[in-house]
């Protein structure tokens, strides 16, 4: 693992399944090339990623797959948090070993109403535990999801005993409020991240490193060119014009719109599966979002070609 | 994995960790033997088992050395849900392969507000996907903690489908109103345990088959003795008893305090450890609650003979 630390935009990247629902290597080789090609790095195995709907052989196998179909493993930030520490060290370690830039850490999200010092006690194993001096890890505040909080006060007491370690944080609270204050911290090199690409503009205008969004699965290079772009006079209506985009998405379940467009743009039907308890939009959810998609002009470019 | 359908006491047994937080077999072993022999049947891999604390292989190995060290597989209900659909399938086929007489299992809780028909998809997928007729799953229903509820629409939907595979549940709301409802479905030979000794009373008056507790790891032969004689005079007196007795622990973080208790009451102090994300009582918490079971004369019988 190298110590660059990321900026930018990443996709937690949607998670292709064969008819049989299991895992789909050389289909999401293809969508992680496109994405690159946008300008999107790579934070595989997100909540958009139906990642705790995968065993840790599924995503170890992944993992291999993108390396050797010649994904650059410094533009890898996989998620690899799990309810269960030797889950979690498992599968840092073997990011760690294929040199992936970082990787994107949840809490245990199980018990509910932990405390700081128990999940200080979990970061501080797994690192301990994958023992690789190079490891970047990005901590993953979710709290709609997981439901266990990461507070200021624990990540402060992380950094100060793992300082080359702990490299920044994904902070999908949507409380900018909260993305604020990580930001105003003064944390040396500490890469804060919005949740959605709707925090942006300001998240890069208080000193932030990007933007890691589910959305980016579909509109990456408009996003990116607001990150790049930030400073110049149209950052506002590109922030607009990234909302409108979101705002489509936000109005259907999240994951299983990203993965109807992917289908629909890229004219591949595999993209439509989801694994339980995720379902597939209903055929009145479809229609809505594609006459949504229509009627914005929507379009993922490139995506039919590879 | 037998028809045999669980009634009773049973026991979410906890977990004994070695010194470097490893699983600790032969321990465990002997707590399921000591439980055994206070009448409480033993459903491994629960909440108050830390099980979503360990990784499959973990829970694999544990369930084999149980079985190995003569624990008749007919009184284990290991819990085997998980939120990845094929590691439910894995550990819900090797408990069906080694004849346990059921498993408890949670719905997958990463993701929240999931449909009805996405649960029923999950469930469905990991019957078909164990295919052993003999299988026996006691659903798992707790709220406060997974914070995705099983429903009476869902549960009547895969009783429906699957009427000789689906036994009973575990309700764990909290809500007697919702364990009275589950009695009162008339539905035929459905196996309703509440998840606190505090309702056995009136599950067991209610038509309920009995209790999945805590506490059953300390208290096991008074709470089975309530089961046992609920039709007697004197069972309102014995539902106070263990509603005291309950209260001291709830006091506390449950399943450090169950640990604590379990370790002052057999010498062993192995059995302080748990696993991250929770932690060991503080001394304070330790001195309290050492203090509260003296008061209350508390003892746990034989347990420093195993």
């Amino acid at each position: 693992m190298s110590k660059h630390r990321f900026s930018g935009l990443l996709a937690p990247v949607i998670t292709p399944f064969q008819n049989d629902l299991q895992p789909d290597a050389q289909r999401l080789l293809r969508h992680c090339q496109w994405l690159l090609s946008q300008n999107a790095g790579l934070a595989v195995f997100g909540t958009n990623s139906e990642a705790n709907s995968l065993s840790v052989d599924e995503k170890i196998a992944l993992l291999d797959a993108l390396v050797a179909g010649g994904i650059p493993p410094q533009r890898l930030m996989p998620g690899t948090g799990s309810c269960a520490l030797p889950d979690a060290i498992r599968l840092t370690r073997h990011a760690a070993t294929l040199g992936c830039g970082g990787t994107l850490m949840l809490p245990p999200f199980y018990y509910k109403g932990v405390s700081d010092e128990g999940l200080f006690a979990f970061y501080s194993d797994v690192i301990e535990g994958v023992g690789d001096t190079d490891l970047q890890i990005y901590l993953y505040h979710i709290p709609p999801v997981s439901q266990v909080p990461l507070s200021i006060t624990l990540i402060e007491r992380l950094l100060s005993r793992y300082p080359a370690t702990i490299a920044g944080i994904k902070d999908s609270s949507g409380d900018w409020n909260n993305t604020r204050a990580l930001n105003s911290q003064g944390w040396e090199d500490f890469r804060v991240f919005c949740g959605s690409e709707s925090f942006l503009l300001r998240n890069m205008q208080a000193g932030g490193a990007g933007c890691i969004s589910a959305t980016a699965n579909v509109n990456p290079a408009p996003i990116h060119a607001l990150y790049a772009h930030f400073q110049d006079a149209d950052a506002g209506e590109r922030q607009t014009a990234l909302d409108q985009v979101r705002l489509i998405f936000q109005k259907y379940p999240m994951i299983a719109a990203l993965k109807a467009a992917t289908a629909d743009c890229s004219g591949d039907v595999n993209w439509f599966r989801v694994r339980p308890p995720l379902v597939s939009l209903t055929p009145d959810q479809l229609a809505g979002l594609r006459a949504d998609l229509k009627a914005a002009h929507f379009t993922m470019p490139g995506l039919e070609s590879v």
